[in-house]
């Protein structure tokens, strides 16, 4: 098998990186401070807390939620490995709307599970009755990639309802949505799982950490999955600080927001079809020609976006919300080459 | 099933932790610039080096070995996940010389195998032949864990040639032995794979490091199966940093090495069976008394070893090398407990 193939990471020359969804911003202060507190020999020589209390307690204390709900991960691609090696067997089944995070056949195919692409319907809503409802563990991404569409919150209730095996809600991107799914988490029983990332909205791809919200019992089960000492203590601090300063997530959130508006905006002027985004990327078409070249000719002048094409259903191009500076470069260059 | 219990780790408190074998001493200071270095926004805004370039590079000039035979892991716990995945087929079988590390059974249970403990000899040798040559993978700890013993590197490599599956040679603590199996790697093809972790010999328990050395071939293989993403900046920088500074290791090495000397000593004086260590533990045992009360004696007065019962063998006493002053205070409480 081939494997997964994560997006370009050039690790030289001025590249401006549109293709993986980081934050344009950096973390937060605080978030630095916390890091370098806790660099020091003491933690460092000793190994870390298995279950991430004081992260916990944390998010639990800023998201409404019992702490024994939460479970850590080495970014939320380690929870989505956890469950899928608790729920599925060799030979199960593993199902996902499509187009959609490409990883999730990636994992089928690790664990040796049948993988069940299920067409969204034209306007990205799931399909009702969900046709596949036998999985062992079920995969939802909302937002979604590559489109940035969501699913209403009623929709995957029912869905919930209808499926025998475990519905993960993958929510990387809902910080920068309207709405997001956590209180399904408590409706849901041991039936439904929410993931989060802080990778993009709190600008920490760099230290890998995710979570998970669900079942108390559930967490429990996965926990014994995991790896004993899956978060470090450098990563377990600056999630931890994350968190806590939700003001300067407002803060970069709504810029990032008016900048996706202008994106937007922009793209459609010169001729694309856009997707409205709910998440810190655009999908973008055109039925006027062919998109690959942009991406090509874009690239060529050092400007990284991602082109994707799904089986089934076609190509586009999907753009990180970058900076306004960098958003203006993109834009520059896209006029040139149009 | 009940998964694996790490040693504990008490948050709070006066303890003087001898019961998971961490380093007495602070990693190199080096590590600690090169984690504040790398805690810039910029840096952790973006997604880190699926492969860890930098560190491979570093690794290979520093151990003599080619930087594409490298595997960067979250531990070497991630490295020893991400190969039983690779290796062993639910159902598949996986076989271990026993007493030793106990997560080998964990991960068989995990990935629905079964699982072949097999004895050592009672001078902790491995039974030849061999009597599970048809396994898909075989773990041998060296130096073991709870003994501390080596197994001879000609009759490591006599093993490898029996087997039909993979054996993966755990060094967890080889840093502290007398001598490393790292060119069997070279020697044994796509049938041998050895393991290291940051977190004894280089103090590194809570940033969570660990690699695998072996043929180019099968790490390719490998990194199809691992996170794409499993390891971050902060980890890659202080492993770096922490490899490069060998001036450092081998300072800290001689003084646990002596202090393990003076501890085995003290407890043989003391009426204890202690099995001679090649790692930066002792294992002792003694046919006078039951020894499980002498670890809650020492629990009570803020001491914390491992007490260790093996099925079909019998129990004993783990204690790490701490340093100087923590070998000090647990020989006085054990002569007063004697």
């Amino acid at each position: 098998m081939p494997g997964y193939t994560p997006g370009e990471q050039p690790r030289e020359g001025e590249f401006i990186k549109l293709n993986t969804n980081e934050n344009p911003y950096p973390p937060s202060p605080r978030v630095l401070e916390a890091i370098r507190a806790a660099a020091n020999g003491e933690q460092l020589r000793k190994y870390p807390d298995p279950l991430g209390t004081t992260f916990r307690r944390t998010a639990g204390r800023m998201l409404g939620i019992d702490p024994d709900g939460i479970l850590i991960g080495n970014g939320s691609d380690d929870i989505l490995t956890i469950v899928t090696r608790a729920c599925v067997p060799e030979g199960g089944v593993m199902a996902s709307p499509s187009p959609s995070y490409l990883l999730y056949r990636t994992l089928a195919e690790l664990q040796g599970a049948n993988f069940r692409a299920v067409p969204f319907t034209a306007a990205w809503q799931l399909p009702e009755p969900w046709p596949v409802c036998e999985a062992h563990l079920t995969l939802v991404p909302n937002p979604n990639s590559p489109s940035g569409t969501t699913v209403s919150l009623p929709c995957l209730e029912r869905l919930a309802g209808q499926l025998s095996g475990t519905l993960v809600l993958d929510e990387a991107y809902v910080d920068f949505a309207e709405a997001n799914g956590l209180h399904l988490a408590a409706v849901g029983g041991k039936n439904i799982l929410i993931t989060r990332s802080l990778s993009k909205s709190y600008s920490l791809a760099g230290v890998r950490f995710g979570f998970a919200v669900g079942e108390p019992a559930l967490v429990r089960e996965l926990v014994k999955v995991k790896d004993s000492y899956n978060c470090d203590v450098l990563s377990l601090a600056a999630a931890t600080a994350a968190l806590e300063d939700q003001q300067y997530l407002r803060t970069t959130r709504t810029r990032i927001l008016a900048t996706r508006a202008r994106l937007t905006g922009a793209l459609e002027r010169l001729g694309f079809a856009v997707t409205p985004s709910q998440a810190n990327f655009v999908w973008c078409r055109r039925g006027d020609r062919p998109v690959k070249p942009l991406y090509e000719e874009l690239k060529k002048r050092m400007i990284l976006i991602r082109y994707m094409h799904y089986e089934g259903y076609g190509d586009g191009l999907r753009i990180s919300v970058g900076s306004d500076a960098e958003i203006d470069r993109l834009l520059e260059e896209l006029v040139r080459l149009l």
